[in-house]
């Protein structure tokens, strides 16, 4: 694009169908305040500097870990830095799972070859024996391909190949095509005698990081160890196998899981001043994995909701209704924040709608709205106000983890969409790094956010 | 984001306000065709295989270069390969100018220190004199205050250093608002007295990559030398002149325009089944700056088109009327491609619109189409079939720089709108490289081009 181009790009991105109709009227209710915030957003990028901070000073926060602690002092402090109402934690017990100093796997070849492979153990896999566990290999895509290779699975390290299906528009739907082969690959395998579950990644990109997430046991089931390869370590597997059925794996571990401690939501407040008593949840979580930075998953979230009130802190405009952002405890191994928040007994108070934001740092699309029929158009109504970003599609379905159980007590949930082509390469890794977050494109994260939250706090539904 | 979050991420992605009511429906017209073009393109993801080759085998692809030669071959040997129809060059003469091998600047402090300051030349500039020149610096940050100090300004290095407009929502408005630095900063500069024009990067991005760019010179008014420097190095210069206004800076630059050459647009196309003679143009540039890759801009625009007209070709779907891919050639530095397809004889042809792709290979958003009130809503009437890969937002006014002349012509032009953040990070830059672009994004593109070509092509307007 050469220079003078703009004069055609400019009108293509910042004109809106009936743009010329809107210069000619009066400012449509809350497009001012929508400006200020956008323009107070981008021009500060607060968010970011934040995220800086989170994922470098303190790095990834696996619940129960003193990291996840140092993240809930940070949490305390930056609402108190920035004036925020009511800042409190409210306890919560959590589990504490360590991944242990060695988790190492080698391919060994039926002539004698040692091929080390990248993984990681999958949160909550008990540990292999010392020297790990040495067995031959079954490869299965499905459950069901498993159960009818049962005869062959005794003594064996089943290891379910399955990848992402990449013609899904969505990553997450991918993503949910294909997780449960991490979820509940070690019960799978122990049910017809496999030794360990070795999962392909949850991801579509083709690398050489090996991604955890949660998996477990049940009790009626034998534990056997569980890990994640990498996708390029999976596709070597896949191809020795080919030539080569009798190789073994062998796969060490030294994970264990230690007892529950106290852990906490942080929470901080701008209080309504007409009806305090009615209340917008704004959250992200403040756990994350044990890889990488836990950037996008969920530090993005967490300074989304800081920032949100920030801005709005900063700008002067006074909610009419309580925007509360929470920080949540063990979305990934539990939900126990979540759980925690919506047991808690808090009279008089009634919460409006809960908004989460757990997709990552990307640019907003909009926000799916888990409203009926009847309440669903007084959030679409706003979508005008969250177009100059390309925010604005408001769909119907949407929520998140942490606040599942608010919508289990009929809070309204919504959550933030934001473009997820990326999320996946990145998720659960060490690829979840600060430097994969654009600091404009968080930024514009918190500011749809801002924007939702207030001008629902101001016309509640 | 946890495992069993994906139930509730999906629906949030996945569902559109009406999507309850359109499962009990009949599939809406051409939705079959664009659910199949989005599941084979994603599931290929051709688009970026064909920018690795572009972008590694030739690299950047300056006008009137061997790798803008070798480019044209490339184009023709690849929609070849491909069976396009009519695959053939269309040859316009361009400019020649190169950056030569020595591009050098450094900081003279007052006393006595050097430091090296990364510049580059902007395209069309001329030399320095051997050893560059050297002299003290005048910071401006805009031609009027240039002209207001224009007393102090005779024998200086003239600095222009208005920063891109972070508070802007599109960068390609920000851009706009400080670009005139970058093509006019010489002429104005040299209007004044001064000796050359330093120029601060077009970027919103901190960090030491100069990015360059076109300028002009006009005959009236002496040429002088004219650079970019990094933001990094913008704001060293800044910092050091508040504390020692007597510094000096060297620049040194052995840039020459040779002799024009002659190059070539790279066309091929689906010949409509039923009105051939009336024609869709899609269209992105072969040439680039000669840093990085060229593979945002606008290699992701040139991929884009051959991988539409691909999937077209992949699944059958036979356009009634004709879809031309054009290929460019020197949008960045005179339009010579544009200008001369423009002015091409066509007998009996219509061309029903034109639509370009010149923004990145990033997440499509929408169109923004040059169409008055009654052709818009023609076009506007297909975001439906966009919509499942959220670049639904078809907006009033749009096109772009080779598609221009068209425009003049009175042809409807269209440009692809994509999410636009990260492009002046990597814009005109050594950043522009292969590894900035997402093959699932850059598809994305492609397919929304290839369903938005291919419905208008069925249905006309």
């Amino acid at each position: 694009m050469k220079f003078y181009s703009f004069l055609l790009f400019v009108p293509v991105l910042a004109t809106s169908t009936n743009l010329i109709a809107q210069n000619l009227q009066e400012p449509r209710p809350y497009e001012i305040a929508a400006k200020q915030i956008i323009a107070e957003g981008l021009q500060s990028c607060w968010a970011f500097s934040m995220l800086e901070n989170l994922s470098l000073k303190i790095g990834p926060r696996l619940v129960g870990s003193s990291q996840a602690a140092q993240a809930v002092e940070w949490g305390i402090k930056t609402m108190k830095d920035l004036g925020f109402q009511n800042v409190h934690t409210e306890p919560c017990m959590v589990p504490h799972w360590i991944r242990g100093p060695i988790e190492e796997a080698s391919i060994l070849t039926s002539d004698g070859k040692i091929i080390p492979i990248n993984i990681c153990a999958l949160g909550g896999s008990i540990a292999t024996m010392e020297n790990g566990v040495t067995a031959e290999v079954l490869q299965v895509k499905s459950f069901d391909e498993l159960k009818s290779l049962s005869d062959k699975a005794k003594g064996k390290i089943i290891f379910f190949n399955r990848p992402m299906d990449k013609s899904k528009i969505n990553p997450g739907e991918a993503y949910g095509g294909a997780v449960n082969q991490r979820g509940s690959g070690a019960v799978e395998a122990a049910a017809v005698g496999g030794v360990a579950a070795l999962v392909r990644s949850m991801t579509m990109q083709l690398d050489n990081v090996p991604h955890t997430g949660s998996m477990h046991y049940i009790d009626t089931i034998p534990k056997v160890p569980a890990a994640a390869i990498s996708t390029v370590g999976a596709n070597l597997l896949d191809s020795l196998l080919a030539v080569d059925k009798n190789l073994k794996v062998n796969i060490q571990l030294t994970c264990q899981t230690l007892p529950d401690v106290e852990s906490a939501n942080v929470i901080g407040e701008l209080i309504g001043t007409e009806n305090p008593e009615e209340v917008i949840v704004i959250g992200g979580h403040l756990d994350s994995w044990d890889k990488g930075h836990g950037a996008h998953d969920d530090g993005a979230g967490s300074v989304h909701v800081i920032e949100a009130l920030r801005l709005l802190k900063e700008l002067g405009l006074k909610p009419k209704r309580t925007i509360r952002a929470v920080l949540f405890m063990n979305e990934e191994f539990g939900l126990n924040g979540g759980v925690a928040y919506a047991k808690r007994d808090r009279p008089g108070e009634k919460h409006i709608c809960a908004i989460e934001t757990d997709a990552g740092g990307f640019t907003p699309r909009g926000f799916g709205v888990g409203a009926d029929s009847i309440a669903f158009p007084k959030f679409a109504r706003w979508s005008y106000l969250l177009d100059p970003i390309d925010a604005g599609r408001i769909t119907r379905g949407g929520g998140g983890a942490d606040i599942s159980e608010l919508a289990k007590l009929g809070v309204i949930t919504i959550g933030l969409r934001v473009d997820g082509q990326k999320y996946f390469d990145y998720h659960h890794s060490d690829n979840d790094t600060i430097d994969k977050v654009h600091p404009r494109e968080l930024e514009l994260g918190a500011i749809a956010i801002a924007i939702f939250s207030y001008v629902i706090a101001q016309e509640g539904i």
